[in-house]
């Protein structure tokens, strides 16, 4: 494996300067920072990307084949629970990617226990903070 | 309270110029203006903003707390029925706002019905015209 | 317009002696006579009505035609959910009636979601407080 | 059979003075009145009562047994869709009734397609106008 | 009115010789006859048709128009709850008709509750019996 | 704990009178002179009410804090099925409660399986006849 | 037991032409041949009867009374999933039969899970191929 | 392709005769022949059959593939939403189909919104009118 | 008939270069091509827009009317199943369109057999690959 | 009355030992011991059984007629909700019992709220504590 | 085939003794002797083993292959309706199984109705009592 | 932490013998040791349990506190999507645990999306394969 991608959703951006005591006091940038460090161990480089535009999430995992990213990260976030349309991005590139959600989705309210993308994820990491970010790359990179 | 925000979502800058019998026929430059106006009065400065992009919204969203916004004034319009995004917008900012619909959503489609801001809104007026947007500031500037 | 009708429903005549912190400590009788007061000043009579029995509404909403009601402000508490008795009476006498609540239902238990009058009103008014009385008025008044 | 309890629940009382178009233009008083003569001819006595309270309803039912009654004639209206109390009452004097509406239910609102009563009914006339009255008459008189 | 159409569905050819205790032991034909001499009182000609077929029904009813039918009575019996086809019918053919059932069929299995044709009746009559056939009649003769 | 009031909702005061195979052939009254004197023994005051009207029992409990009512044992009849007023009255004076129902309403129609009580009510005693009226005081008077 | 009818539905005239991978290569009318010399054993003649019309079916039913049917074993094809006219047939002439499947069902579209017939029949026997016929005809050969 | 079916089903004998405003003044027979015509320019045959009855339809589906048929053109009319019957034949003949509705089915009453047929379809055109007849055969002829 | 706007919804542009077996191997650039020329044959001009925007598909319709668009061809991609935002864009500009999904939409995930846009659509080509945007414009240019 | 049987399900061991705020801090030992001795009084042998395990509980029911157990108290835990098996156990010896729970069922999650057992319970006695127990015993006891 | 398991769910031990209405009075062991008998006819094995605990019949689905089992036939009691371990025990083990039920689980409670083991069975004999037993023996007997 | 708990649930104990192609082929006791390993390497004790028996895992669960254990790691299996009893054990003991599923549940069946488990799980992991248990571990072994 040579490049991943992370993939943000909407209001992800915020991370670690709002509502801290829910989502944690690191940043993004912070995340990405450590988390390209990880990989760069590895020999993976690691490619980010946030947007509160789901058609900017489309574009991204289209481009993402082009650019040689043989997986992705995402974490959703909103569109988790509203957008086919990435959805259809991943089944038209088919990139495998690892499906992470900061919080307990299933301990919110009932319109976030439905995931457009679980079922056709290589799998989930749900409630483990911005751990799960790394978990994620973790089997990705060992996957190898 | 010094800064109102005055969002508006897809579709409604075509209020006034299309079916005006649904609508009525006042443009949104205008209730803007009248808005703005009465803002002033009270010493409360207006920012208006529409957009038919979800993005766009939860980018001014978010944007608010930087430039000071105490509260909003929202007609998420189609976005009302299916953005879990703008939802964790507010979430996420934590400023009160206000919902508004010009129409009577109840008695339309079954799928306008459910709201996915309604329940976190300061309030609701529903069905009472373009005056909507001036009872949600008469609110807010009386709130003081 | 000459004569609006003030309607409450069950368990408003308790308004500002019970649950302050929900329902704020202001009175019905307060509220009535400030709203009073208001109509006074555009030569409109209000008349007020408040009672626990769904028949007592009912009966009301029919004779308002006859005492020359021309308008209706109607918060109608618990049987917003229940009274179907209440939406066909407003269906049989034909008056306009603007529907207001007190505390934001779509925050509250589900069955408080639907409402039988929603439909069939001038519009809505939800979550101001006593608030949403006066801004109800206020749409009449100026609709003259 | 001896005597008959002619029952109209809430906002029958107008009928013939509102809404003609959809309910006719005969008073219910003119029903009763002619309901009454058709019954004599056949040496039985209408008893007539229509109220817009659901427990006034109830009252009448069980005081039925009491004056001899031996089948009711019931049009609910509202309550047909949401009291159960009126059921109850029917299930505990065990009185035959049959169920009239005027108008199709069945080509309304949804929540009209329900009736908490058609179950235990003896029979229901729906949709004739006010000659369901005369049916459901007929029915009991004939019945001898 | 110068023809009335009876119409009747799946198994009540049967109405007589099987079940008496639900249905009655006055078979079809006799209930066809008393009929036929009724309308002739009146008048008018009853024609008379029974069918296990929904396609027959189908058929018959289209066939009405050209044969001056003004008017239909039908028990579709067990295509009440399955038939779109026949609702086409009537709504071809814009004869109007009235739905008669003999039995309650409110308080028989759940998904006799139903019925493709009621909404789009004159009206129902059920739970009546035999009876409700002649009712029917009434209905249509004396609405001349 | 001083004073106790016992509410009987719809059709309860033709207990013992009628279905006495469902509901036993003990008279209300009885069970209220009854109960009255157990109290006494505990030097309580039993309160009773019994009304068909839904209006009444909301009117009663929302007296009840007024006369110094410290625990309410209630068998809400139909209205526990339908009444929101009811629940709201509760929620109002936050007197606690204990629902009782003399039959199994889980073993009846659908319908009567929810309760717009149960989930705010202290403690729910069902099926076991009018001794449940006795348990639920036994239980309130012990509970000093 | 004197005589046993087999009721085949739609399409199942195809049986052994047609998908033989999911219905097998026997013919129908090997099937009936086969059971009919295994009836004729027991002295019992079998009737067979395949229609791709639902009123053939009925009328099929109706008449096995007169011909001095005494059970039916029937395999409805799709009219399982679509005909109430069958099942009433079934409840009108009180023949007691056995519902056969072929294919398995359950493990087919959803709504082939529900049957308009199963719980008014004997018995089921679902999934087991032709062989489903046989075990039929022998729980009715040796219930004797 | 040498040989394709025109099938239609229940009321589709009535196109042009009535309700034009809604099917268009074209009658089924003239459709029929111009797209007779249309489909021997191509050389190839088109078989038309209409009928009322479900059975019908089946029976023609079953024969088609002994004479030769190699698509079908069909108009279930009301069988579309009630016929499992039609699907197995389809299912049974594999033949593959193009499903035509002159009405947009999506715009009429909601149990007309499903199709049992549309899933194994090779295409659908709905809402066009006529001409959707020609799309599909068009669609066809220029497959070869 | 002067201009015809050809909308592609989110993850189209990929059509022809992924999944060729489940959309074909053609291009969107050649479809648009080839659509252009069979346009031009009838004198019209063919407007093409792609994006994955769902603002950017309500932006382009509104702008439609402005660019004397007089019909629209839309493959709504993903958003035909969450977008209401593009459903009121059409309500607001009254451009008459046909959908048209290249699979077939009723063999898919269940989330897929729903549309936003069909029932105000004025029709629907479903499953039949690239061809369907032939035949609808095909159904435009030969409806002048 | 010789012999009851007090059945507790899964967890309640753990009573008075852990979430003392919501079950109270007395133990099931001292619980048993106490109604114990409560029986005694009465001449009645209790007889008690805690398990976590489904199959034990259905063992111990079937062994109760074994044993002379006349009557059963049963609290089941977490199997109230899922277990068909204790149902059928109950079903199967046809020995009376009544159902306790200690906390409000109706006031925790939904699935809370549905019992497999009330509906063939002799009585429920629901959300007063471990009071419920000894309410439920002195109903067992009062009723030789 | 060497060696077929009769496993045997909760409650099913009392078999014969208890509900002989419902169930006959033919014990489990009398039925397990005969159709060991009738396996030995046949020159195969028969295990029987019965359980009231969900993971007894797990284990014993598990230990079935190392035992030579070639084939089951379960009947799962009230586990047919909640069990997914049993549902998963037979997915890991991939043994042919046939399901039996000796009562028609159709007619009795909804719950009844569903079953999680039904569509990966091969087949399902129901409601034909202990014959169900045999005729399911005697399928894999001959099956061979 | 100084000790973490491994619980499996019904089935697992077949994993790498069974399915490899769906569970891979390590076996239950080769993850277990591989885990006990990399726990030792942070000085953690772990524990290991499988049972297929749901009162087993309450057992354990509850033993839990007593013997030390600090956070379970569990793979419910079958459990997660049936067992109440489960989650109560949890809630009983307030031991903090994470959830993990080998495969990926949301594209299984239906009744696999739910988990009893989930909301109050510490986090999930979903889909993994055998690498989720040592996610968690490493987790857990991290949060120290």
């Amino acid at each position: 494996m040579k490049k991943i991608l992370l993939l943000n959703g909407p209001n992800l951006n915020l991370l670690g300067t709002r509502e801290p005591e829910k989502y944690g006091n690191v940043t993004l940038n912070q995340i990405e920072e450590k988390l390209r460090v990880k990989c760069a161990d590895y020999g993976v480089e690691l490619v980010c990307f946030q947007s509160n535009h789901e058609g900017d999430l489309v574009d991204k995992i289209q481009e993402a084949k082009n650019i040689g990213i043989e997986a992705v990260i995402i974490n959703p976030g909103a569109y988790t629970h509203t957008s086919v349309a990435i959805r259809d991005a991943f089944l038209s590139v088919q990139i495998p990617f690892i499906e992470v959600h900061l919080t307990n989705i299933f301990s919110r309210e009932p319109f976030r226990h439905h995931s457009y993308l679980s079922d056709i994820a290589a799998g989930c990491i749900i409630g483990l903070g911005a751990k799960g970010y790394f978990l994620a790359a973790e089997t990705l990179l060992n996957s190898n």
